[in-house]
């Protein structure tokens, strides 16, 4: 198989992680005899620095023209205070737009070796294996108004919630499809109690729920959902929710599992190059000491080859060599227990690299 | 002291916690000679069924006529297909907007016999407390537009997130005068990286900052608050965030001790009666069994004798009488653990009545 991977390393440990990826896209590529085209380009604060925007016109078009993007992180304290119309999240806001990778998907599971890494008693979080589908391009990100006004002399600021029910109904569509390849459930949450926005939702939810009798629809205020989460996080299967609270819950979750160095998310498109990233940031505290956990953008880079390239052995041989090198006791500064041998980025991309 | 409390006991067990949180009341308003008026009316599920709405004008009447309010919980599945216009959770926003109680405050504390309850782990738990503090009249919740439209033959849906400045000075405000009592540190949580609102947000709460010089100001992202609750707990004193991030991340931080049915909630005013309720639902599943807790409702009042009537040291007899109760190993259902004794509402609440 020959493609072509735009690879926007960014900011901070942005770099050092997205090089492991790379590194380990290569040795799958060597075994199995695929030909993969890696195509660097800038993005975030470093792209503000060279150009002036966090997302250049010529980044845009190496990404749409590729068959699959691998990000790494943006931002950093050096751009806090640039206007937040070219700020490095801005960037992302804007590529995420282009290329309408409308369903972001979060894989929360704990690893075995490391249900101990979590704040939560191990009985909580083994065998906790669920994926939050969120919806990205939609809601509070990216509706208009967004602006301050005089309103009677007062000072008044205002965001709007926007989604068209066509936007509602692909994002729930696309939990369903996954929920029938895993436990067929799917939690839905909203908050109808409030929001007009969330009824349509849930109306949504029930008419996609009848073209799969199959999977099991249960609807969940998103208050409930924070409490859940902690309180018995092994009941969920697949969790799809809209933007911002898909962008609250699911960076709570990733505290179930104790490792954010571990999770990857895949940012999935209708047509086109969908977007891969690790979970985290761009941790510019430890950036460049080697220290990072590479696991996040490697597994990040086994969901682009299984959800872009359909290459699902590849994608499980990768899965496979990360939980060897976990088994077998190496652990990255952010997961360090009693016992363990810490090592760096590089090392650890070294050990999944060999088991490969 | 002679004072007139409005009680709203609503729907499910709401009837049973406030019945327990008035006898307490009774018991101090007796030890220390004060004279306390108990105005009762209907409100949520129950006044759907009697008057039509959930809060009916002659409620609203003895709200506004007493010195403090203190409610139960409302809701349930009988109401859950009304219209929203008039479902249960319409009069609670109705009464908070009516009441003007903008600052709803949640302690969030870990009661010492209580630290196994939490399904975080002991260390994780141990010596947590802080408050948050939620604006309750503002966002999501109240602006408008909220409503369906069509646009370009689409079907669309829009909530608006609004505030004024002035909204967002009192809040942050309460806040930082909380902290002045407590150990001088406030959280201010947005999402300045994508909503207008939350730039201003953060403006305003360097503004007010600048009033308060012996208080240290942190902000943060609200995806990173709902990592931080779980992953450190014990870092916060006062966190103050808007309405619909407070709800998410209260209900989130209430997992943090495990025990729901412990959590008391005040909502203030600026002038005029304010709102008193614990943090937990009506749970219509055990409504009238005599298996609910009472301590949330029964702390709830302690509240409102320290904020609304200032009587602190009546307020402290209360909540040692719960520590008195807990530490003799008492437990509702909620709580219960090996080895210790499981009473009902009224047994409990009778445990602290008599600790008074
Ligand atoms: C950087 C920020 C704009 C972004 C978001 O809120 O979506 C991030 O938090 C995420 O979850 O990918
Ligand atoms: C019942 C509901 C409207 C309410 C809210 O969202 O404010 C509740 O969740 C709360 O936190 O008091």
């Amino acid at each position: 198989m020959k493609k072509v991977i735009a690879v926007l390393p960014g900011d901070g440990i942005g770099k050092e992680v997205t090089q492991g990826a790379v590194e380990v896209l290569k040795a799958v590529a060597n075994c199995f005899n695929h030909q993969f085209e890696f195509v660097y380009s800038s993005m975030g604060g470093e792209a503000i620095d060279q150009y002036g925007v966090p997302l250049p016109a010529e980044t845009l078009t190496i990404c749409k023209d590729s068959d699959a993007v691998l990000m790494g992180a943006v931002g950093g304290p050096k751009w806090d205070h640039v206007p937040p119309s070219v700020r490095p999240e801005k960037g992302l806001l804007q590529l995420r737009k282009a290329l309408d990778v409308y369903a972001n998907l979060r894989p929360i599971s704990v690893h075995a070796p490391l249900a101990d890494a979590s704040p939560l008693k191990k009985e909580y979080v083994t065998d906790v294996d669920f994926v939050i589908v969120r919806e990205l391009t939609g809601g509070l990100y990216f509706g208009t108004p967004s602006e301050r006004r005089e309103e009677n002399g007062e000072q008044t600021v205002v965001d709007t919630l926007h989604y068209t029910r066509a936007e509602m109904k692909r994002i729930i569509k696309t939990a369903f499809d996954i929920a029938l390849l895993r436990r067929k459930k799917v939690t839905s949450v909203d908050k109808a109690n409030v929001l007009e926005s969330s009824r349509v939702w849930r109306e949504v939810a029930e008419e996609v729920a009848k073209e799969y009798p199959e999977v099991e629809l249960e609807h969940m205020l998103v208050d409930a959902a924070a409490m859940e989460l902690i309180r018995c996080p092994k009941r969920f299967d697949v969790m799809v929710t809209e933007n911002m609270f898909g962008d609250i819950l699911s960076d709570e979750a990733s505290m179930i599992t104790g490792s954010l160095g571990m999770l990857p998310s895949a940012s999935l498109s209708v047509k086109g190059p969908s977007l891969y990233e690790p979970a985290h940031g761009s941790a510019p505290d430890i950036a460049g000491q080697g220290k990072a956990n590479p696991i996040a953008a490697i597994l990040s880079a086994a969901m682009l080859l299984r959800h872009s390239f359909g290459l699902k052995e590849e994608a499980a041989v990768i899965e496979k060599a990360v939980e060897q090198a976990l088994g077998a006791g190496y652990r990255t500064a952010d997961l360090y227990a009693e016992g363990q041998s810490v090592i760096s980025t590089s090392k650890m991309t070294q050990e999944i690299v060999d088991a490969i």
